[in-house]
């Protein structure tokens, strides 16, 4: 990965988009991204001459390791949370900026109006969205490396675990070996929470896998990821034992990957993301489910498990070379059941290609 | 648990606090704890003749069923992402009220501004703060049943896989085993990062487990908990492999037991939280070590791994019955390694009861 070359690209970025000239990067994922900093409290000042990053007694040690190891030159600074106020104003002033752009997605309204108070008192303070996280949608080389060896440990995982579906075991003891699969695959965790949805379970999009015994000919939708060196896998397949008994189900299955391959025909370079989302849409509406669709096609994926770009109805995204998304539509019937399959893809020059690997069409 | 008298109590204490009549809750975590739905999406209009839960069609089935397991009869309006400002407006228009507080640690600027601006114009925002954590601070019979729960779950997953720290494992694989264990005794995951610092890692405090080889004669550090409906469980302990070698490193270990074992006599109803953190800190500081104490000595613990109150040097909050907290002193040598020891402990009448329970002075 280079993460070396990203504060250069950002300071390039604010530029383009007329920002001010310093940015307090308060969301951890892009600090993350611009540092190599992994710990769960600090923040970066991305000042005109330097980068500081400032943090608490409990990270200065790992700080200093992640920053070196990544090649970034910013300057550290430990110092209590009471003392924080105060350290950060010195920071500033010391750069000699008199505005300071906020990531108003990454700040709360308490903590902004804390800021404008007590911390920068005389610093115009201006909403940023967006500046990090547009850096972040292309990833290159090392991410991708990443984003593929997480998907791959998905898929060695469920291959691992398949036969066991017909156990007789609860959704959540199978979502447990899924799991622990993954890890010792060398997932660092599963990247969200897994989804085990069986029979009339698999109606609800974002099931919790509960106490409900797996059955035959019903379907079972497998939603999970791995986490990989900070970088995560999704993929969903909609499996079952012994064949589909409901023949509206057996439908909804034919719909939905016709529907789902149709999405992923539609990624590539210059796309709009709501293009992507109607290819997938259209096929469900033409099969009388329109109302049954009841999310968007797909999104991001990256250090976050939801990042830019939304493939949505309402999203003004556009696709490019190095972008990752899923492609992940659905048909939900209450009481019944449901299906989903998802894939995740990186956008190529001429198209693009998946990632998730698992058969779709033969479960 | 009583779910169902939450919002009457949230609505008393608006009025005690001189708030306006209408909060819209945004924390997912404290709509969880006012109606029982847990969802991803969804935000909670508390209005004062109803409360009305909107969120998007991947959840509708989901809130239906948990609102009514919970007995809490709020609304429940489903909407996609695009038309929730149109749908929100009409609510809060349809209440009657002028004014609408907002949880401002839980509302990023960026969506203040949109609430300002698209949302609600012509009504007044007010940012609230800890309206429902003040709730939250004190556990109901159901709520401490689970975090017991919680905590015996992590207690018996280290006594299970305790003995395989001998076998040199790496780091990671032990938190594996660990992590396994809990699942498989109840656990819905492990509450958060497992860590396990060993040798000279111990000496960050928020170390994640990598592939370094766990040795003998050094300090183990483990902190980890059980997730269990819900509720997180919290436990430090600081163990070895035949003897601990280095007799400043032991030294550390008597030291900071006795300051734990003085932080836990200090909680009791009443208490200042900065009075528990300096019962600590005194002994730490009178070893010579105050500067390697590098974080507070707790938190409460509960929905989330970390609520209010705070104990550490800065803490403004006081101990009542039923507040559940940690007791987690440290001390951290550079280079050298490190130990913290740490219980989760319910406040009563007459002082506290531990939740976790493995023995902490016979590693």
């Amino acid at each position: 990965m280079q993460v070396s070359d990203r504060l250069a690209r950002l300071r390039q970025s604010m530029v383009e988009s007329d920002q001010p000239p310093a940015l307090l990067v308060t969301s951890l994922t892009n600090v993350r991204y611009l540092t190599g900093f992994a710990g769960s409290a600090g923040m970066l000042f991305v000042l005109p001459d330097e980068a500081v990053l400032l943090t608490d007694g409990r990270y200065g040690t790992q700080a200093a390791e992640q920053l070196a190891s990544a090649g970034v030159g910013a300057r550290i600074e430990v110092c209590p949370a009471a003392g924080q106020a105060e350290r950060g104003r010195a920071v500033v002033a010391g750069s000699g900026v008199v505005g300071l752009a906020l990531e108003a997605d990454h700040v709360s309204w308490a903590r902004q109006r804390a800021f404008a108070e007590k911390w920068f008192p005389g610093i115009e303070l201006t909403p940023s969205l967006g500046l990090v996280e547009g850096l972040r949608r292309i990833k290159d080389a090392g991410e991708l490396d990443r984003l593929a060896a997480a998907a791959r440990i998905a898929d060695e995982a469920l291959s691992a675990v398949r036969g066991r579906l017909a156990e007789g075991l609860t959704e959540a003891d199978f979502g447990r070996l899924l799991d622990f699969e993954m890890c010792v695959l060398g997932a660092t965790a599963p990247s969200f929470e897994t989804i085990v949805a069986s029979g009339p379970n698999a109606a609800k999009p974002h099931h919790r896998p509960g106490s409900r015994q797996i059955g035959r000919s019903e379907p079972i939708v497998l939603d999970f990821g791995a986490l990989f060196e900070g970088y995560h896998s999704d993929m969903t397949r909609t499996v079952w034992v012994d064949g589909l008994g409901d023949p509206v189900l057996r439908q909804a299955v034919d719909v939905v990957l016709a529907a789902q391959a149709a999405g992923v025909a539609a990624v590539r370079p210059g796309a709009a993301c709501v293009d992507v989302d109607q290819a997938c849409r259209s096929l469900i509406a033409d099969a009388g489910w329109a109302e049954n669709f009841v999310h968007g096609t797909g999104h991001g994926v990256g250090l976050e498990i939801h990042e830019a770009p939304s493939l949505s109805s309402v999203s003004t995204d556009t696709l490019a070379v190095g972008h990752v998304v899923t492609v992940e539509p659905g048909v939900y019937l209450p009481g019944i059941g449901g299906v989903r399959i998802e894939d995740t893809v990186v956008v190529t020059e001429d198209g693009c290609r998946p990632l998730t690997s698992t058969l779709k069409d033969a479960p």
